[in-house]
């Protein structure tokens, strides 16, 4: 990207340098940022719509802020490329979400002015506050800042934030970026109606609270009713966060810096909780993404002056897909089925679900604690209910998944999307431990299907069960394997031998690889490389302890695969049930390590932990000695 | 008990014979069910203030409701003793939360009046709902009522699922059990200055919102004078849960059956979500509980007449003291410390912290997912949080252990009381599962300290550490060893040989038995009478392997015990290092089993798990052919 098209930006190699510019400049800087996240995010793909919103905001907060010494927390983070291109990451923007590049969220690791990595929704206020506090507690001037948007302020740890600062006296501002912009008409004459009764900074904030916080709630209509019927002089209700002990300040427009840049000034001199909110537009400035900011919300590499074109031929069906199919043909069969997503109906595969039976579909909003109750309390009535969920977020409803459905034993299916590696997104979303933290429950069982085919088995299979289990799978497309029309499941618990090692050669150990999931398709490769069994394990609990014991009485060292981490997962398992069994074999464990992985491309990350066939291969041989050469004559013999 | 002395209650074996009784009876009803809750619990312990406090709704909710058609779902779930008398179980009160007993909290095997099992607070509303949803569903007509407290109501999750049901047009009826009698004046004077600005059935309940669900909120005060100021005609601000989209009823007297019925049955006509605001007193009708709720909120068996008495001989210092000595010690050393706990003050310890660090001191509400990330925020800023929560309600705050904590490794102690079973509360809060759920986390420390003083000097170490450390320890006390005045720590991640066994008689394997935390005393009752080596390993993780390899190769079997559940703990992350070390020597893993294990007396439930040093001793010999004669003779060798 050449900086001759962008003159101002070039010259900002950290905040300090645009809080020596005027407000005329600021403004043309303004737009040279959009035009330069367009281009940067066109080249690279990432987050487009999200961040074209927050470019006047981030200059805004930059220019009155004292960054880094005060803090910024951007909730969910994936609209910070403007803060990190202000922040002195201009030219790392070309290997974002790649290896070695820098991430799409902030990570204090990548920069003094990331004061707290983010990526899953609502933790902002938790973290600010506690900043907050510390700065209280050291006696520090430094302030510390949550900007938030409207959907994470609807997750319960949001609240809980709300409600713990509301009652100190930190210096805490909270923004409420608020980029819902359809205003359905009789919440905008509310809206304007109450406009007229303002008075000082306070502001009856009644649309944008119906609206964003609470959506389509009906007494806000109530209210205007009973507004016109009765009031003549009259006090503007408290909004909710003012209830919650916010000072609460707005709305302004989040695109005018002469309405941020004064407000900021003056809420930077105010003690205690303050609540700003900001009404911004996802996409402002680019047309394409402003009419379709979900569409360019996460978007591939594209030519900004023609915009995202389809592919000419469909990519192969994801596991999402494969979800999304199963969910609506065996609802069609039958009629108990109910689904359930904590706002991810896009990234579930439940789209069409929602469309052909929008009764038996809930989405509870960011609400991963509730949504796993709530399909308790579905299951107690005698329906079945599937809550779609990436493996990353269950752990957001792990308490609820033990003491309200395992601990009843009710018989709820977890879809879980995202198992494994998840490549650009990094190690906030990676579904390393689900196996891990699943298993330890009573009641529960975990399924691991290897391939698309087996997903939709597994599924169908998990369904028939009068109890709860896991179904997990890994972002994207598999080993390609198409799955069957027929509803029908695979034996639950039972597991299935894929290849049978040639007759052993003298001196050389027979060796056995189990495989747990979509890692069965290398394993199957390295089998044939090194005349290894190969088992496809299905299940990682209950373990099929009778072809396990088989296996490992008839070879001379195991090898478990998995796609999640080694401790305590499904190999884990396997080392337990030797023990039970009374055998003794060595068992090489490969899985994912005891370590966070950043972004990058998931075939070359999985390759980088050994977990793609050769590194799988080359581990074998390492572990048990088998050389090349001798692995090759057996599988010749 | 003599029946003679609840003549009506004697007659109610189901709650269709009390929809038989005049309201008059009712009354009657009340008064020997409130004396009966207070006899029973006087001989049997349990909670008392919270039961004493829901009689009179009770009745009233099982006279106008269809039970059990109609479901009810008690949050916390604890003040369900008149429930559970009223529902066919008054004569097995007795038995109250001892084994082959009645639970302490609702439980859908024990009755079917229990529509949902509670005991962690906050899921009620969640629960419900997915009830209502499923009538809507199956076009029943049945009812779901939630009935949830106002400490309850703070969490997150029953933020998410007012949000989630406030769009519903489920017929869902969310009670307000509001039992926090204390009205400051100037809140009082609000609501006496709103009240006469009701009209139909709203009702402006600004003091029920302020003072239960915001706590000591500023803005109220605000809001009063503003309306002071300026009002003359004018709407009464919606209160939260009409924001929420409820319809709003109350406050009314949650002992006056008078109020309770008839709104009940009004409510039982409305369509949608209701929210109805009711105003108890904890224990209601035994002055001392009413003047000291929180000493008789759990108490031990005691005369009626005289109350409760302070134990003669003052018991034997829990870890849960040893934890807030150890607290206090270390932050009068080190200012960094700073102690947060999401509303368990006295059951974890920390009375005396806030009273003499109050500026350190942080009780977040019941709001376990905020208070991880908030100890994150000050972890950032350079302090060192101390987190004290249980193991169970740990599973509240998984993902942001690891997304917030973890990953950015901030160095967060993490406290982690009632570790293993917890005997009367039973399945629901056993701290079974923290182990395998923590040490899958890469950059995670976890600490077993075998008894009192190990307590405190695994907490020093945990808090010397730049990284984040759970240390795990049991309900009450342990083998008793006094903790040491100083604040040095242990090792880190190094564990110690506590018994070397007798050189070994052929033909007999040598054993070791390595323990984990404070079954180390049993372990080394078994080391004395089978001759076996014990080790005390001290951390889960990282596992002491210098240590394991060490031993592993000097014995011909190794047996691990722990308080924690056997899939994916300690035992098997030994496994897992044995593998790394490539030594295969076989493993008895001794531990709790994989399933949810009721309420009873903690040292008969782990004998019944046979992890008592009988239990113990009987599996070795079991497992491994260890005659009794055979190691007598060994140990006299």
């Amino acid at each position: 990207m050449s900086t001759k098209s962008f003159p101002l930006l070039a010259t900002v190699n950290d905040p300090a340098d645009l809080r020596k510019m005027s407000r005329a400049e600021l403004k043309t800087l303004a737009r040279e940022l959009r035009e330069f996240v367009l281009e940067s995010v066109s080249k690279t793909g990432g987050h487009l719509s999200s961040n074209l919103g927050t470019v006047e905001l981030t200059i805004a907060l930059h220019a009155v802020y004292d960054t880094p010494h005060d803090r910024f927390v951007w909730d969910v983070g994936h609209q910070t490329y403007p803060h990190k291109i202000l922040t002195g990451r201009r030219d790392r923007m070309q290997g974002l979400r790649q290896w070695g590049g820098i991430s799409g969220f902030p990570l204090r690791s990548e920069s003094e002015y990331d004061a707290f990595g983010t990526a899953h929704s609502s933790t902002s206020i938790s973290a600010a506050l506690g900043m907050a506090e510390a700065f209280k507690i050291k006696g520090s001037e430094h302030q510390a800042v949550a900007i938030i948007g409207d959907g994470a302020m609807t997750a319960g740890m949001a609240f809980e934030a709300l409600n713990n600062a509301g009652v100190s006296d930190a210096n805490l501002l909270v923004i409420l970026n608020d980029n819902d912009m359809s205003i359905s008409p009789p919440v905008g004459a509310l809206n304007r109606y109450l406009a007229q009764l303002m008075s000082g900074q306070f502001y009856a904030k009644a649309r944008g609270v119906g609206k964003s916080v609470l959506k389509q709630v009906p007494p806000l209509l109530e209210l205007a009713k009973r507004l016109e019927q009765q009031a003549k002089g009259m006090v503007v209700p408290a909004t909710l966060f003012e209830n919650f002990g916010f000072n609460y300040i707005g709305p302004i427009d989040g695109h005018d810096l002469d309405s941020l840049i004064p407000t900021l000034e003056n809420i930077r001199q105010l003690k205690g909780p303050q609540f700003l909110h900001v009404v911004t537009k996802k996409g402002q400035g680019y047309k394409l993404a402003e009419a379709d900011p979900v569409a360019y919300h996460g978007p591939g590499k594209f030519d900004p002056a023609i915009g995202l074109v389809k592919p000419a031929t469909p990519p192969k069906p994801t596991f999402t897909q494969v979800f999304g199919h199963w969910l609506c043909d065996m609802a069609a069969q039958d009629e108990r089925l109910v689904a359930i997503t904590p706002a991810m109906r896009e990234g579930s595969g439940m789209v069409e679900f929602e469309k052909r039976f929008p009764k038996r579909y809930f989405d509870v909003g960011i609400a991963e604690q509730h949504s796993v109750t709530f399909a308790g309390g579905l299951a107690c009535e005698g329906l079945k209910p599937v809550v779609a969920i990436y493996s990353t977020f269950l752990q957001r409803g792990y308490d609820q998944l033990i003491h309200d459905v395992a601990l009843q034993n009710l018989p709820v299916v977890f879809a879980l999307d995202r198992a494994g590696l998840v490549g650009a997104d990094g190690a906030t979303h990676a579904g390393n431990y689900d196996i891990a933290f699943t298993r330890a429950i009573p009641n529960m069982s975990v399924a691991c299907p290897a391939d698309e085919r087996e997903c939709r088995q597994l599924l169908s299979t998990a369904f028939a069960q009068n109890h709860p289990v896991t179904v997990r799978y890994p972002r994207g497309s598999g080993a390609g394997v198409e799955p069957l029309e027929s509803l029908e499941g695979l034996p639950f618990g039972k597991g299935e031998l894929r290849r049978q090692a040639q007759p052993a050669v003298a001196g050389r150990p027979r060796i056995a690889i189990l495989a747990f999931g979509s890692l069965l398709y290398p394993a199957l490769e390295v089998g044939e490389a090194v005349n290894a069994t190969v088992v496809n394990m299905r299940w990682a609990k209950p373990l099929d302890t009778a072809l396990l014991q088989q296996v490992a009485q008839s070879h001379d060292a195991l090898v478990t695969v998995e796609d999640g981490c080694v401790m305590g997962g499904a190999g884990s398992a396997v080392l337990e049930a030797l023990q039970q069994l009374h055998i003794d074999v060595p068992v090489l464990q490969l899985g994912l390590p005891d370590a966070f992985i950043e972004h990058g491309d998931p075939v070359k990350l999985m390759a980088m932990q050994s977990l793609d066939a050769a590194g799988i291969e080359r581990s074998i041989r390492e572990r048990f000695a088998v050389s090349e050469a001798a692995s090759g004559q057996s599988a010749a013999a």
